[in-house]
This record gives C-alpha cells, structure tokens and sequence, in this order.
C-alpha cells in the first residue's frame, strides 16, 4: 500500500476498505504518514465523503490507536451519554448522577469548552478541589465505587482523534460528518460502555445549526455504534436558546445542584430527564424511555441523586460545602442586571452571540490554551415566546473584566428579538432516533 | 486574511481573489504557512478546480516568486516552446537552431525527463562537455550572441513552482490543469519572452491520454498566455507512438542532428515544422504558419539551422566533434534487434511502455535522483499503419543493462498490437489552437 495511491483514490470518490483506512491512520499516527499528506487526505475526505463502512473503519482505527477501556469486571450495564455541546448545556451534571442512582454505571469521559459552547470538565472544575484527570485505574475504582464517573480524555484514549483534530482545525476539514463521527465514537468506544444516549444540538447555538445536518450526524453516529455493538438511542434537541437559565461553569454547577434538589427548571428538565430516562432504558432498569424518565424523577425526588452528586464529587476530590453553601463562592467584581428596553414577546435569540458574550466574559476559552473565569458568566431568563415589559430583568452578567461589561451587554441585547408577533414556545425534542 | 478561511473559501467551490491567491503562494514560500494547510488547500483546489482569474493569479504569484528575467535589452522578438512532452520528442533541438537562424531570438528553459518521458535538458548533456548550468548572465550573453540558449530552471526561477510541485507530487495532485497550467507558464513568463508556442501531446505516450484533457489544458495555457499579454499559438499533436525513430538521449541528439542535415523523417519533421514555422510566425519573420513552414525549410536546406545548432553547442561547452563523427561516440555494451513474429500491419502502439522501455534500459528516471545513461535508449521503426513482414526489424536497443535485456525486449514486443485490420495513418497535428 502506498500512501499517495490511497489519497488518489479518495480524491477520485472511490470506497477504501478497511485495511487501507488503518494502513493510514496507524501510519498516520506513527508519524510514518506526515502532516502534509494526511492533510491531503483529509481534504479529499471531507470534500467526497466517507460512507458507513468506511467511518466505522475509520472509528475502529481511531479507537485502537490506543486503549479501549475493559469495564467487564464490574457488574452492571454501563451507559454514558455525549452531547455535541451548546449554551448552557449542563445535563451530563444532572443526569450523571441520576442514572447512577437507578443503579446504572455511568463511565463519561467529557470535553473541555471551545468557542461559544461550554465543556463538563471545565464545569465541574469550578468546583474547587474536583479533579477532571484520574487515571484509568482511578477511573475504574470509582465507577465501581460510586457508580459514575466524570474524567476528561487521558493520553491512551484514541491518541489518533488527538493528532487527528489537531489537523483538521488548522486545514478546514472540522465539518465533516463522518470525520466528526469518527471523533466522537472512538473516545466514547474507548470508555467501556455498552449503550450511548446522543444528544445532537440544533440551531442557532449548536455546532449544527440545520435540522437537516444534526439529523446527518445523529444517523451517522447512531449507525457507528451499532457497526460496534451497542445499544444507542439518539435524540435531536432544540438549542435555538440557552438550556435551563445558567451559563457558564459555576453558575451551571448552582443550577444542577438546585434542579437535583428538586427544583423546577422546565426546559432543562425536560431535556435531562428525556436523555437520564433513554440511559436508565438502555441500561435494562426501565422498559421504556418513558418508564425512564418516570425513575429519574423518583431519583430526584427521593434525594438519591443529589447524595450521589455529592458522593460523585466527594470521590472526585471536590469540595462539597460549595454545593451545601453556595453563597461561600468567591463572587465576581461586576454584577449587573440588563433590562428590556420595550414590551412585546420573545421572538427568537441568536444563541450563538449569547455563548460568545459568556466566552467574552471570562466563562470560556477561544483556543485551548486560554484561561478560564469559573466564577464568570450570565444568566438569562426569558425563553422563545415569553411576554416581555420594558424595564424586565432580561439577563445578569457576572465578570472581572470590567472593560469588557458595555460590549457585552451591547451584543446581549442585540441578540435578543422582540417583537409584537405572536410567537410559539420551541418544541425542545425534535426527533428521537435509533 | 487567516490561511484556515481561504482553505475554507475554495473547499466550499468558492472563487478566491488575486490579493488572496498572493497570500496564499507567498506566504507558503516563505515558510510562513506550513505544507500542511498548503496540501488542504492544493486538494480543495484540486477538486474544486480554479477559474481563468485564479489560474492567471496564481501563475502570476508564482512567476513573482522569483526573478523575471528582462531581455528588453536585447533586439528582436523572443519566443520559446513548450511542450508536454513525450517519446522521442527532440523537436527543441531541432526548432531553436531553425528559428534563431531566421533572426528570432529563442530563450529556452527546459526540464529533465521523468517517468517515461525524456527531457531536453537530458538529451543536450549527452554532448560531452554541454552546460545547461549557465546563469542568468550567461543565459543573456549566449541569446545576444547566437540568438537562442538552452539551459535548465535556475534556482532564481519561480521557486515557488519548485516548492509548490515537491508537495503536488507526493499528496495526489498532480494531474489539475490549472495547477499545472500555473505551473508551466510561471516558469516560461520568466524566460522574458514576447511568444509562446505550444506543443500538447495527446495520446498512450503523453501526460495528458485523452484528446479532451490535452485541449483543456492547452486552452488554460492559452488563456493564461493572453492574460499576460504574450503572442500564443497552441498544437495538439499526437503522441500514439514515438516521435522520429530515435529515443534516448544522445540517440535522440544523433537523430536531430541528421534531420538538421537535411534527412527527411517524416513525422518528426511535421510537428518540428509546424512548431518552428509558428515561431517564426510569432516572432514577426513570416505572415503565417504556413510561411513560417517554408522558411524553416530553407534553413535546413541553406545548412544554416545546422550551423546555428552547432554555434549552440559550442558556446554551451559541447564538444562538436561527437556531432560531426557520432560513429566516436562511446558504445553500449548490449546492442540487439527485435523482430517482428509475424505478419501484419501496425495497429497501434503503447507508447507509454515504449517510453518505460527505454527508460529501463538506463536512458530515464524514475526519481530525480536517477542517474541517466547517455548512451542508451530504442530505435523504433515502424509507425502505425506499416505493413510489417515477419523477420522484420522492429527495434534495435542499446543499453549497459544486460540483466534488463529479456524483460524490456518482452516489453517493447507485447506493446506493439500486429494485426490483419486495415489501419490507416496517424493524423499527426491534431488541432492549432489561438
């Protein structure tokens, strides 16, 4: 096999077979295939595609680049849930802990933020003492000991997807289905799971903002787990506004830790117990996700899921008196609220200015070396058809960039449509897939 | 301007502007944009293809990599050729003598051979003692002197073309008519001449197999051509079996040493006529090709392009003696003739392993690192159409390679098709485009 024969045959839209997508990848990752012709390789990729049995080829590859996880030692059907991320996204906190009540194993392996959208680890990282970087033995005991487990991708998980997106951010090859597919599956594979509950943003705020696009995704990725065997259930949700009212990493854990105590945060709600209720019926407790979404809420409603938060970040290193006593949390230099300037309802949110505005405000990082605010962030109340009266609190902006406050109240407000239509409430479920 | 975004621009078919097409060769040859994102952007060009602007852009930017040299200085018009290239394609040897002795002025820069093609600047060197190292000082001196110079890329010379091919040829983009288009003529703008004349093969021995893809490349350089003002005149010649009888290097320079003295070989006059009498044409001497045709024959007759060939030599370092006593020239150590197994007539001719057959016997490269041998090579015979007798000389072969002997004969036998069909007469110049 050689190398410039492969790229060739991508470029001209033929089929690769699996030994010839490992032949470049394994060489590709040995440092055997340079930069440059991988790169090339990435291209002819994106620009004709990749079919199923190639992006399972591809996943496969990805995913035996390094360490795939053996949970079988440990009792129990493991789940795990992956979201492709939007604006105050929090469910991973809430529904983690949740299944693992139902007596679930959940072994999630998260991502940090990037750009306008959040990540779990920098989440949980807000609280202070919580490590994100067990290693796999660390990893192994706590799933084993308290059911879940929220880590961020070690070295020996798919050190291929590492090199790989590495690659394609600098060569414009990011948004592409089966190469994003390929990505995803072979971290999630890599974990040890037996069944994936996918939640695929769309919209304004989501990575995808077509229907049509997060449906591609959602089918691609659905048919990747099945070429491996798991169970996989993928629902398509709505992220034209921010989920629940909280962004930004502490403000967000606030939130999870008030929904887990039972309060009633309906969009978020709706979302988390629709995913937790998929994952308690992939993992055999429930018969349906129905039946799934009726114990999540028993888990609430019985305290177990806010002690098996507790206990997951105790067992994490974190510290909990922040959860207990949230007031103890170091608060930001401005505070400040941001009002409506007419009456009318809520048309629609460009949901994507409202996650750079929390990025802009210290919540989040534009490349991967940026700090992060944990204490930064905003939180926004209205949702898509709610009335509106000038003077409203619309929003509440939390930062120590006191040069930043005037331009990104400015591009808040400009975010936020109001108008004398009449306007519908968004449906939050769009499509359920499997 | 950010490389990711312009990488982006043409993979989405988008049309990329002059200023960005700059940005995108100067900074790749400068170093600051790595051949990681140039090997992206080379693919999505590649499939995304580049308009008539873009092509004249990106020659322009690689022309402008280098040094243009200005032979202003320098009376009369200038005109060179170009040419595809082929098996036994030694027409340059032959035309720059005929039209520097019409009065034009004829600045050559030619290539190695490569593959199974053979290469001016190859054939020139088999001329004990000839230079094709001059620099641009000398490459002036020797025009003004004796009205046409053959010499090799200097490192001055479109080095961007130099970088931008090395990274072509190992990420599967060669075959692009707009990457080469830009290619060829970044190199022949810098020659400083006012006329192009251009020869593109068509047909089993050339790049370009497919009478379609030879005239769309033919009009991309024409195009280009125009775009900067230059006198052009395009050939579609064919390239179904060798050019002349001789192929190999100093085989080739004996053959158009004899053609120069007045030796009539058919189909290599034809094209060489053509190609010169447009020369002529372009450079003012004649009122048509035709003319230009009648001229270069006066030339040949009145021994002055014979003459003019050996001034060349001269200046250039080679030894004349080995023109005028070729019988001193060093000998190979296998000389063999093949013969035809039965009777027939010549249907057709895989030129292309014509070419690899010579090219085994030590007169070509695989790589350009290959070392040549000056001495080795084919005499091919036949053309297509000739009736052919049993017992019949189809080739004579000349190589140092005794262990190759079995296999190339073998070759060159079986890509010669001797069948009982009634053939006719290959049309020689497919079509003259302007």
């Amino acid at each position: 096999m050689n190398t410039v024969e492969l790229i060739k045959k991508k470029r001209d839209g033929k089929i690769l077979s699996e030994e010839e997508i490992e032949f470049l990848i394994s060489n590709f990752t040995k440092g055997v295939i340079p930069d440059y012709q991988f790169s090339a390789f990435l291209m002819a990729g994106f620009l004709n595609g990749l079919n199923k049995k190639e992006t399972a080829a591809l996943t496969r590859s990805m995913l035996y680049s390094g360490k795939v996880i053996d949970l079988s030692s440990i009792a129990g059907i493991k789940v795990d849930k992956h979201s492709t991320g939007g604006i105050g996204d929090k469910t991973s906190l809430i529904l983690a802990p949740i299944v693992a009540a139902s007596g679930i194993k959940v072994p999630m392996i998260s991502g940090r933020g990037l750009g306008h959208t959040g990540g779990t680890l920098d989440k949980l990282e807000s609280i202070p003492g919580f490590r994100t970087d067990l290693n796999l033995d660390e990893y192994k005991n706590a799933i084993e000991k308290c059911g879940a487990v929220l880590i961020g991708q070690t070295k020996e998980i798919a050190p291929a997807d590492k090199l790989i997106y590495a690659l394609r951010d600098v060569t414009a090859t990011v948004e592409s289905i089966p190469f994003i597919t390929a990505s995803i599956m072979s971290k999630k594979l890599a974990e040890g799971i037996d069944g994936l509950v996918l939640d695929i943003k769309t919209g304004s705020g989501a990575f995808m903002k077509k229907f049509g696009d997060s449906k591609a995704l959602a089918l691609a990725l659905i048919n990747t787990a099945k070429a491996f065997d798991k169970k996989v259930i993928g629902f398509i949700t709505d992220m034209n506004q921010p989920l629940g009212n909280y962004i930004g990493n502490w403000l967000e854990v606030y939130e999870s830790v008030k929904v887990l105590q039972g309060e009633k945060v309906d969009d978020l709600l709706e979302v988390t117990l629709n995913l937790s209720g998929a994952m308690i019926y992939l993992g055999g407790k429930a018969k349906s996700i129905k039946e799934g979404i009726k114990i999540s809420k028993e888990m609430i409603a019985n305290g177990k899921a806010y002690e098996k938060f507790l206990e997951i970040v105790k067992l994490q290193g974190g510290d909990i008196s922040f959860l207990k006593e949230p007031d103890k949390y170091p608060k930001s230099k401005v505070h400040e609220k941001l009002v409506a300037d007419k009456n009318g309802t809520l048309e629609s949110i460009d949901n994507y200015e409202i996650g750079m505005a929390s990025l802009e405000l210290g919540a989040g990082r534009l490349t991967m070396t940026d700090k992060i605010d944990p204490k930064a962030g905003i939180i926004f109340y209205p949702k898509i058809g709610d009335k509106i009266k000038k003077g409203d609190v619309v929003a509440e902006i939390f930062t120590d960039k006191e040069e930043k406050v005037d331009e990104v109240k400015r591009k808040i407000l400009s975010a936020v449509k109001i108008s004398n239509k009449k306007v519908s409430a968004v449906k939050l479920i769009k499509a359920i897939l499997t």
